[in-house]
């Protein structure tokens, strides 16, 4: 037991502690995936945001040129 | 030993480079997770950005109205 | 054989099982390494477009004060 405990020392435990480990990490990624979609859900709305506001600086620019030339 | 090889050969090695590869990984995962921070903050300067570049354009809309009614 | 299985009961399969999902974590934390890096991007355009956005507010409140004055 001693010889196998020198080449093969490795616990139950050991590889426990892994797992665990491990698991709690894909958690964390798992929470990452989701904050991912929420960003990319909020930026689709950002630049629809900023579009719309290009679109009504473009008017009102068209309406100064109006206005200047009245 | 040669029977425990086969059945249980898994060595420390095998489980020390595993320990080192999910270290890594977790430490990545952490990395994620505080530029993740930073993007939301960076979205809610954009949210205020954005709000408050509707409002002034909103109010040149009320300029536009009085300066064509004028 | 009993013995070292109750001490070092550890198969390779379960390593086995241990080093797979670990990998596949890997590659997850590198897809989202990937996004973060597109989202960075993103916000770099979203800055240049707000920043433009507000110059050309600023320019257009200058002329409101150009044709008001007028």
């Amino acid at each position: 037991a001693q010889a196998a405990e020198e080449q093969f020392g490795v616990s139950n435990q050991q590889v426990l502690v892994l797992s665990e480990t491990l698991a709690a990490t894909q958690q964390q990624v798992q929470q990452l995936q989701e904050s991912y979609h929420e960003i990319v859900n909020a930026n689709k709305i950002f630049v629809d945001e900023i579009l719309h506001l290009q679109k009504l600086v473009r008017a009102q620019n068209q309406v100064h040129n109006e206005l200047i030339n009245h």
